[in-house]
């Protein structure tokens, strides 16, 4: 594997040290900070997550935060998603969209105050995006990258470790649901969320000084629930349908055409960015749309969109795929046409290591 | 070093075989791409840089491309350099900035047709911030990034290879100067600029079916000069004062703290985003300023802000280290107070490895 080599602009975290320690093998880039990708190997840190608790550093999930008498009104212009009923108690996933209609990001937004707002993004400088927004528009905001770090809690036993940790509170949260409790004195922003199927949970560090206590209490109340350092993982991803931004959906791609009808309201569509453009897409039909695709034989790394065949016609695209031991066959995530979008359609994919058969799946594998 | 991970999201580009055939060592991340960091090693990369002739990928210089009859006004506004005088002869180099004054990207401006321009941006999503320009205020201009792909050919035998690639008119531009020059019946736009002092061009691939010719065309006539595959070196750019957003220079930094008075016109500072400020700055004086600064004794990678001290106050940060063989200390760049920017100034700077002795330079090395 290349090596990374290290600089300030690509950003270590305050968990960085504690990685390292932990042995992390592989890191990638994800909005110019170091995100971890291996540990022990990703089909060992797959089943571990799967089985036990994993504790990642996600810092690289930055937030966009939005304080102001303006906020939410900014914030509802930049998504075609109905924000109204957005509260301190539960946070939200919402597509965030151009004027073309494109995905600029696919971020959570979380009420951290009374009018301060953070967007949890995925990997795009969106913070640029809503600078602009509100300097073009004179609203009454502060935009700004505060210095909050999420650090994730993932796996089966994930409520168990976090119920030690922060008391019995945390675990009756349910999902998307979030609060404020109590470590060494602070109150930390936890949420129940987590890129993962397995359950979990999202802790938002602000205070630098409390990733180390927060860290090794995770490890020590852990140690019989065999914790350790983790990450997102590519196969229990794919298995679960969580898409990546882009990986699997990029400025290319309408929220429509990733899944995302139910976070569109009509009633908002002459008013966010990109409403128009959507409002003509679902008037003419989504013409392609992200579909679970299992592949046959042994795969190269998908680094690169694989174009995807069906009877000598082009079909769509693999953007994400890895070999799952659970379900023995390669899962992937594809963005098929219309046409050949319905489960069982023959297919065939184009590696850099050749031509492969496909099979476009009913639903994800969980 | 800890390894790199494959996916679609850190994008390959057109020559990314080619560099790892030629033995890519390791990578880093830029504007979500590959961009190669060393191949021999980063010393052994820096000596034959400055001796020979090398080809860089440096595709990861994306370009904004504004195209319409509101361009050049759009790009005015982002800018407090003045951009009349562009011409599809010359490009210019333009700091970019926020409604806080705050430095968004250092790009170069390029007039690649009579009504399309290419902002080829350091690593930040300014796409994002154009978009949201053009949108907010109604201008007739597209935006987006098209597949244009930098090579550079830099080094002090560089202008021996590109005569001999693209004939003896290309050798008479001047830095900064560009032109279209004849490629297997393609017209290629090249300039005399690139992230080195020894000299060089860059090449705009636009027809990725090019790639391949162009790079095999660049070995095959390069092979007397010695030519090699290569990448920005951080030893070389450091001794020459070439800054590097996201290291030297954030959105936490004035244009006027980076040294850029000379693109800052008075005149425009009522109609960019950020002029105000800058009004502002310019008349308190400017507070603190880039500095090379020596620094004794071994480093680690400075793969974080280091604090400078001086006389046990806090005077700055280096931002950017290395051991520069050629001039027997380890040279760097530092973002200096006012108080402790003069030449000659002793200091102290926190290395993760310990306290080092350090003090300010009158100028780079080059």
């Amino acid at each position: 594997m290349t090596g990374i080599t290290p600089s300030r602009r690509v950003r270590r975290t305050h968990f960085t040290d504690f990685v390292e320690a932990a042995g992390v093998k592989s890191y990638t880039v994800y909005n110019h900070m170091l995100l971890p990708s291996s540990f022990e190997g990703i089909e060992a840190d797959y089943h571990h997550l799967k089985r036990h608790v994993q504790v990642w550093d996600v810092s690289c999930e930055r937030q966009v935060q939005v304080k102001g008498s303006d906020a939410m009104r900014l914030i509802q212009m930049l998504t075609p998603r109905d924000i109204s009923s957005l509260s301190t108690k539960k946070c939200m996933y919402i597509p965030v969209v151009d004027q073309n209609g494109g995905m600029l990001n696919d971020p959570v937004l979380i009420a951290a105050g009374s009018d301060t707002f953070w967007i949890s993004i995925a990997d795009s400088d969106f913070l640029l995006w809503v600078l602009a927004v509100a300097a073009c528009n004179g609203l009454d905001v502060e935009v700004e990258e505060p210095d909050v770090s999420p650090l994730a809690v993932q796996g089966p036993k994930s409520g168990l470790l976090m119920e030690r940790v922060f008391g019995a509170r945390v675990n009756g949260l349910r999902f998307f649901e979030c609060g404020r409790f109590e470590f060494h004195g602070d109150h930390m922003l936890v949420s129940r969320s987590g890129y993962s199927r397995q359950g979990g949970f999202e802790i938002y560090l602000e205070n630098p000084k409390l990733a180390e206590p927060l860290w090794e209490s995770l490890f020590k109340m852990g140690e019989d629930l065999q914790v350790r350092a983790g990450c997102p993982n590519l196969i229990e991803r794919i298995e679960g349908g969580l898409l990546s931004y882009g990986n699997d959906m990029t400025r290319e791609n309408s929220p429509l055409e990733c899944g995302f009808e139910k976070f569109v309201s009509e009633s908002l569509l002459d008013h966010c960015f990109g409403g128009r453009v959507l409002r003509k897409e679902l008037d003419a039909g989504i013409k392609r749309k992200i579909r679970p695709v299992s592949i046959e034989g042994e795969l190269p790394p998908c680094d690169r969109a694989w174009p995807l065949y069906a009877k000598g016609l082009r079909a769509g695209q693999v953007t994400s795929a890895a070999r799952s031991p659970d379900h023995g066959t390669n899962v992937a995530i594809g963005m098929m046409s219309r046409e050949f979008w319905d489960a069982g359609s023959a297919l065939e994919v184009e590696t850099q290591a050749g031509m492969r058969r496909a099979v476009v799946k009913a639903s994800f594998w969980e």
